[in-house]
């Protein structure tokens, strides 16, 4: 827990006054003020949140982590569980989706095991192994895991960042994969935004009426028989949680306190970032929400946190796929703010009146 | 207007059955099936523009064409005229929003002069010069061009096209420059959608409510003194068009006669748009809408088209700078199809039950 603790100590404030300089560089280029919309509200916010006028974001990173979900034996995903471990061979071939997308944006994927099922074997040092346990256990009858076991999994998280950050990060998106793991996140953004299990559970992977309807009854009979605490975040990944969404939580806080701009990927990565915040509200501010998922639910948790998502693709895939999308565009808001001539640099007549 | 009638002619019908295949081949990725939205739409949807699976999109391309208007000379916009050929220089400097973009997206941009006010000196071959004249004339007073000149227009979009495909072109987007041009867009736009002016026109650059008022009267005295015929496109040219405008569906018959997607980026692209569609209503299967833009009366001119707009990100600008984006996303859509792994390739489960 002292790492965990350490690392909110040093979240600071986003610095405004570096923001005020964005705003007046974005002011002076060679277009109608604020005509680029979100691209410059971006540009100012990664200014703000690196503390400095960024001049690139050379080094983009996505951290995708996998782990087990004991409650998918109370059939809520339309995979079986094994898929899990073969789509983490997946991610390390470079056949996944978040693969092809992030390698579109020229983004790094880092892939980490944190709590999957099987004993997986690299070939590489590609993959992490950051393995807090073999799956979570089922929480429709147990806790998922112990308080100990959320903490380490958070800390896991936290030092993938750090090791990974000797590469250099200027930006970084969060993504998951987990069988079942829309359970666990559906459990934890109705705890933490008190909106109701119906309305914020959906169809995860494509499963149908009866199974989504079953899938509700699990999660709100789990929540009766946890009570978990909405102010305790270990509590609530104790009970609930997967130990990749705990991990992601770690990754946040340590992209909040290095003041590294953290996008958040889909529904999973939310509930994630409902964690992150309980932990620490001022990690929001570090946040960019890459897009509207599909999946009910997604809205209210980002209304909850205050944040606007970039895109609506009709995505629900996870993985960080989204994450690379709205990095791409992150990047653009960036090279318009230094890329672009100003109005004197270009000999262009500025509005009259 | 041979030129014209030739190249519709040619306008084909999406091929369904390699549409079909790309589905098929869409649905074997691991993934669940549709997870990743609106990018497999576009995959797939270039696919049937393109009469084939689409392996890639090596080559993109925005046109940016650039004309001067007479209506300038009733205060209707913030900027004053010689911005136009001010900005033209920018572009091929390199320093505009475009250009940036562009770059990012790995695209090249097109800049031809179709009506600028001065005599521009092209230091390079990079400037396309197609002046059908020195400007529009003031379409408040008079008819803002002849209908030969709207004719003109048309066909030299249509032979820069032809120029630039030696060079390739696997997908396009337009984007436009000149001063007042959006009132000029407005006017096209009431006419064909039949929605009221007012409901219609935006702020531009930026005006004032008390110039929003004044550019409105301008746009419905317009009308009213020249009464055009909204299915007769060259008769809407050639009273309240403008020569970028009318290059621009040049280039968007000229896409379409080539099975090129061609990406329309905000307000003005979308009027020219509108007359492609009204000289070729299947152009329409042609086009992909970049972005809603901020500019009132932008999502009754998609409305009328049948096009959803892929991004909404505030923009403003114009330029082809939402093209450039929407181009990436485009890309991204093919990678997602040609790059990731099928379930059998990567050896993942598939969907149980």
């Amino acid at each position: 827990m002292d790492k965990i603790n350490r690392i909110i100590a040093r979240i600071d404030d986003l610095d405004l006054a570096v923001m005020e300089k964005a705003q007046k560089k974005l002011d002076f280029l060679t277009k109608p003020q604020g005509s680029l919309g979100k691209l410059e509200d971006l540009a100012k916010h990664i200014c703000g949140i690196r503390g400095k006028l960024v001049l690139e974001l050379k080094n983009k990173v996505i951290f995708t982590f996998a782990g087990d979900h004991g409650i998918a034996e109370e059939g809520v995903s339309a995979f079986p569980q094994e898929v899990t471990s073969q789509m983490v061979y997946n991610f390390l071939a470079g056949g996944a989706g978040v693969n092809v997308l992030a390698k579109h944006a020229g983004a790094r994927v880092i892939v980490a095991d944190l709590g999957v099922k099987s004993r997986l074997k690299a070939k590489s040092k590609k993959l992490k192994i950051k393995k807090i346990d073999f799956g979570t256990k089922n929480f429709a009858k147990e806790k998922a895991m112990t308080r100990e076991q959320a903490v380490s999994a958070i800390e896991a998280g936290i030092e993938i960042f750090e090791e990974e950050r000797e590469n250099g990060i200027d930006i970084t998106g969060i993504g998951e994969m987990g069988i079942a793991n829309t359970t666990s996140a559906s459990a934890i953004a109705a705890v933490i935004t008190g909106e109701s299990v119906k309305n914020i559970t959906g169809r995860g992977t494509g499963i149908n009426d009866k199974a989504l309807e079953h899938k509700i009854k699990v999660i709100e009979q789990a929540l009766f028989l946890h009570q978990p605490d909405k102010k305790d975040a270990l509590d609530i990944l104790s009970k609930v949680g997967g130990y990749e969404i705990a991990g992601l939580a770690g990754v946040i806080l340590a992209a909040a306190a290095n003041k590294v701009p953290v996008v958040i990927d889909g529904f999973i990565s939310t509930a994630t970032a409902l964690i992150a915040y309980i932990l620490e509200p001022k990690t929001a501010r570090y946040m960019i929400a890459a897009h509207a998922s599909v999946e009910i639910g997604h809205r209210a948790m980002l209304k909850y946190l205050n944040l606007e998502p970039l895109l609506d693709l009709n995505l629900r895939l996870g993985e960080g796929t989204g994450a690379a999308l709205a990095i791409s565009l992150a990047e653009s808001g960036v090279k318009i703010m230094n890329e672009m001539a100003s109005f004197e640099s270009a000999g262009v007549s500025e509005k009259s009146g």
